[in-house]
């Protein structure tokens, strides 16, 4: 938050003292099956594989349904490490996160019971990272959060990302 | 229905009577989260964000579970409302219905009991609204329909839709 | 798993005697809604509709819940069914398998009880066939995998997958 907006999203994120996965070494991919890849670029346009609350170790963030197993705060801490993760595979994909002309879309999901209801209150907790990264030009980002019956290893949110990147040069 | 697809969709917007909500006025986000935009446009391809059947005052069409407490002529009318407001997104991002070249894809999200399994016919109200609007060679679009435990305030629909957009010129 | 990465795609579909499905014979659309359509491309980036483990007869392969009306065998199966019947709206996309530059994204979402946690072997049915057919240059791809409440006819497994086909000559 005190982050200027002068600055650029690397050095907002070393600001912010951010603790951004190495999605290199090891390389992505091989956790969850074969064949898996981090990115795709097609022209400007980059899609990113669906990222979680977990560390490159596999130790998962507040695992558990929100709303009975995780508290809403919690929650938001596991969404605020998948945006960090998300950081990583940014890197990964177009080399700096200064190479992101603009986030496109988010699309959260949250495992959780049929009662809870402040889905949008879990999701704020990555994108409120990404404003803080990225600022308000770039870092807005379109948006929606979904109940899931249940997730891999039953972390407690996953994140489906879009961007533009800057072209190439 | 009546409407000739020999006019534009602007033209059979306005004789199909539809109150499209004005998404700059108040401007677009802030309801759910910091950072939150309607579009993003990379080339000519454009994703929305998520779109719920509520007003712009925050008025719900129909919130809660289908097939339990809200049965399926409700999800459809809710789902038509949300597809009418995806059209004051497009307006939003591109000036016009007309600045349509063709949609792309609509991901559905009811929010439904384990044992409802008629979802596409909740989705139909939304698609369904697009083909009057675009006709069938703009309009057309793919989509699935899914089942979530929960939704933001649980409303009972919400729309993930992308589409092309005319060149700029 | 015989399959030489020095074949094309066509190829490797042949030698693994896929049964791809025709979607041009009966026309893709009309069973769930009006105005539905297989695909959208803009530019080389293309979208396909939501694909279920169903025959083009509507006859579905192991519908219900994984973890307690289908096995997790059961669930890889179908994903697999479903991916191959992904092939064919590829076909009807681009006109050949061998028109893919590279996949981009997988999002899978997988019918199931609130317990069941191992989503990813399910979708692993899906992207695995990916990787036998398109093999590891073209046919890695971004990936997630979402438990729904419901599909539509309870369908345990829905696909929604992203391409970059090769530039039209």
């Amino acid at each position: 938050m005190t982050a200027s907006f002068s600055m650029s999203a690397e050095q907002r994120a070393a600001e912010l003292g951010l603790r951004i996965p190495d999605y290199t070494n090891p390389p992505y991919g091989g956790r969850y099956g074969a064949g898996l890849k981090a990115f795709h670029r097609t022209g400007d346009f980059v899609e990113l594989s669906g990222i979680t609350p977990e560390t490159r170790d596999g130790e998962q963030v507040h695992p558990g349904a929100v709303g009975t197993e995780v508290s809403l705060a919690e929650a938001q801490d596991a969404a605020r490490q998948t945006a960090i993760n998300s950081l990583g595979l940014i890197r990964l994909a177009v080399g700096s996160l200064d190479a992101v002309a603009g986030l496109s879309r988010a699309l959260c999901f949250v495992l959780c019971a049929p009662d809870f209801d402040r889905l949008n209150e879990v999701s704020n907790g990555a994108t409120d990272l990404f404003l803080d990264v990225f600022g308000p030009e770039i870092g807005a980002v379109g948006r929606a959060s979904i109940g899931a019956t249940s997730l891999t290893r039953r972390n407690s949110f996953e994140l489906w990302l879009s961007f533009e990147a800057r072209p190439l040069t």
